[in-house]
């Protein structure tokens, strides 16, 4: 068993790994920046090294610094969160060469995962679905519109060379093709020089789900049920809740079954997630799989009641999964909202600065995973998200009123959050009916 | 249904009740004393009513005062919570009369369960099993000895007109009866100028088990289980979890049929509590039924999932239980720690003052009831309880890893708490192996 472990990060994921191997009796070295000397995860864990200057570059990515204070601290693995290092092959390397144990996957399953091309083909040989498209370039419009009937409508015509929506056209029935690719065609020609196509099923109003894994070192593989994360702005997650309203058992049951296929066919060990995007039809896609523990674990945490972080550390340590598929049961509704120091009315910009009074809610089904406190100031280096809160309550409905209730109750003064811009998704109708999907925040 | 609340309480268990009249859509009105202006239920409710001057008689307790908030602000209900009214039947009969619905059983249930007498013979008709004892006085060692053969040994030999202890003898044998007996006469004769004695089954080194009930007007009445509240000072809780590694399977089930049978035959509707005395031998005895909700829900929430101010509230509307007893699983395990604001090496001396430093622990499995924030000042005038700490864990060696780990995280300045002596308990090895009596404090 895992005896010490360094934490790979800042922030609250760190206090998260940092509590749950106090939990597990595993003693916790925290690095740090030199702008994060009062940060909480310096102050919660058994130790603290610091490894740097603030700007990343050479703190929280700098693997010579890191693998470092592993080695003179006698810590026997690196839990490196999520961002940072965390889906690195060679930093995972790097750990396996100096034998120290990588909490997350195999550093050639990360490689392996990390490159596209690499991973969609991955999927089709297991039988994964993925974005229907060409395999080879099209040039002439008879052929793209054999292709199309293949992929199926509605379809999207690209340029090989293309970029900036450039050579683009979307064709909803075939009497639509033969115009959109003549005219995307045409604008190719004129923009890069070049006329090769290529054509892909263009998925309509997705819903971005995803599903949890947990897979252990003995062929061991389950799925967690879903997260659906549609509420996004700019790619990046705002809001994550699970289950989805959006998913039927028997979706699910297909959906998990892929995910899991998805995670033995690459030969996957720890925890991990596979992204699909899903089609208001039911039909979903293999988008890309995160070898790392997510943001928005806690919300499929507390609908299984399966701590995630310590499955993490169990499974890297050598043991079995401590779960069977039959023992996962998704019970009530979990939502997450990320709190962001930022100013929702100033383009979101990021809102660093000295925290001088902070209320945040308690009780029944209200968890808060923050790296906050009155009186600490959040330095401008970072991402800008500095607290989690998380709401469960035993249908949708009810976490919603949770949710609208507990964003109401937070103060934190001395800094911009989007707390308010929460408030009002939480209240928007489409949000409420859970009719969503990832262009929510840009159609809102 | 019920569309506005008054809610006669103050501290942690108004903000609670708030919170969950919030989420269901219903206004809220506080009270509040003129100690208690900057009380965090002042703040947080829709509307708040000053009641008067901070002795509670005045203010929380004052029946008239409260009736006329409530009339005043057009309130249709009030919510008690636990210890000022809640237990008192005259003032929910003068509701009654008023028309506003409390929110608990009926005035004569209240009064009926409230009377120690009325409440033992309620139960011994309804067949729950009672601390075995004389119906008559007894004056010779012959006839005592019948008895305690009868009331199962050891027995405890008391006088009639006792008190401190004085004419009190146990015998754990026949053989010792006899000498007790006398002995025990004698000194009740020169105590109180009488020999009238009563014999009663000495129930050794007892567990407080208390099972959580849920009644409907409709008849359905089912149980949630149990908490076992073993760790107390002075009769006083300090740590209740829940489940107790005292019940078997069977164990549970016995002891929850009792407290139906307990609650139904004394016509209760709403949520109640039937307190046992558990012996280690399996034999359980009925104590008295609380006719509130407890400081300790928490902890059923949390392994049932169930929210019982929202079930109570539901009830008080008139409408069925959302449950059936086959819908009740016990998930995981809690534990609840009360935080006091007192000092426990100086005979835990309440210790109001202003709060100069807070943090609170949060994340996986934390769950914070409290009234406190970071600047409060807590009055002198009220109970010590300032915060519940209540975590969950999928079995009670995880749960007590997760507390200690949590205790140790609180920060409180400018006060005097009880944490570290939660966090020696929450140590002792006794209460890491589940060997715990209500004697465990007294003997630490």
């Amino acid at each position: 068993m895992i005896k010490k472990v360094l934490i790979a990060n800042r922030g609250e994921i760190a206090v998260r790994i940092i509590r749950a191997c106090r939990e597990m009796g595993i003693e916790t070295v925290a690095v740090y920046s030199e702008a994060d000397r009062e940060a909480l995860h310096t102050k919660l864990a058994d130790e603290a090294v610091c490894i740097g200057p603030a700007p990343s570059s050479e703190s929280y990515l700098s693997m010579d610094r890191i693998i470092s204070a592993t080695i003179v601290t006698g810590a026997d693995a690196i839990h490196p969160g999520f961002g940072f290092l965390s889906e690195n092959a060679k930093f995972a390397e790097l750990c396996e060469q100096c034998n120290i144990t990588f909490i997350g996957p195999d550093s050639k399953v990360i490689a392996r995962l990390g490159n596209k091309q690499e991973a969609r083909n991955t999927m089709v040989a297991a039988g994964v679905p993925v974005i229907p498209g060409s395999k080879e370039p099209i040039y002439d419009a008879k052929e793209g519109a054999r292709i199309a009937d293949e992929v199926g409508y509605p379809v999207i015509v690209k340029a090989a060379l293309g970029g900036g929506g450039k050579g683009m056209r979307v064709a909803n029935t075939p009497e639509e093709f033969q115009q959109s690719f003549k005219t995307a065609q045409k604008e190719t020609q004129m923009a890069f020089g070049d006329n090769t196509m290529y054509i892909e099923h263009f998925v309509q109003h997705p819903r971005h789900i995803e599903f949890q894994i947990l897979a252990d070192g003995y062929g061991n593989v389950i799925h967690l049920g879903e997260r659906d994360c549609s509420i996004q702005r700019n790619h990046q997650k705002m809001i994550e809740e699970s289950p989805s309203v959006a998913l039927s058992e028997e979706l699910r049951r297909k959906m998990g079954d892929a995910a899991v296929k998805a995670a033995k066919a690459a030969g996957y060990v720890n925890a991990g997630t596979i992204e699909f995007l899903l089609e208001k039809n039911g039909n979903f896609y293999f988008m890309e799989m995160n070898t790392r523990i997510q943001v928005e674990h806690p919300v499929t945490e507390w609908v299984t009641g399966i701590d995630l972080i310590k499955e993490q550390i169990r499974i890297a340590s050598g043991k079995k999964l401590s779960y069977a598929q039959e023992d996962v049961h998704l019970s009530g509704h979990a939502i997450e909202c990320r709190i962001n120091a930022e100013n929702p009315e100033k383009g979101f910009r990021p809102s660093p600065g000295t925290i001088t009074d902070m209320y945040l809610p308690g009780g029944k089904g209200i968890r808060i995973d923050a790296a906050i406190y009155s009186g600490y100031t959040i330095p401008p280096y970072y991402d800008s998200m500095v607290a989690k809160l998380i709401v469960w309550a035993k249908n949708r409905n009810e976490a919603i009123r949770k949710m609208q209730s507990a964003l109401g109750e937070i103060i934190i003064e001395g800094i911009d959050t989007n707390v308010d811009y929460q408030y009002e998704i939480l209240n928007h109708p489409d949000y409420l009916s859970g009719d969503i999907d990832i262009e929510f925040i840009e159609k809102m």
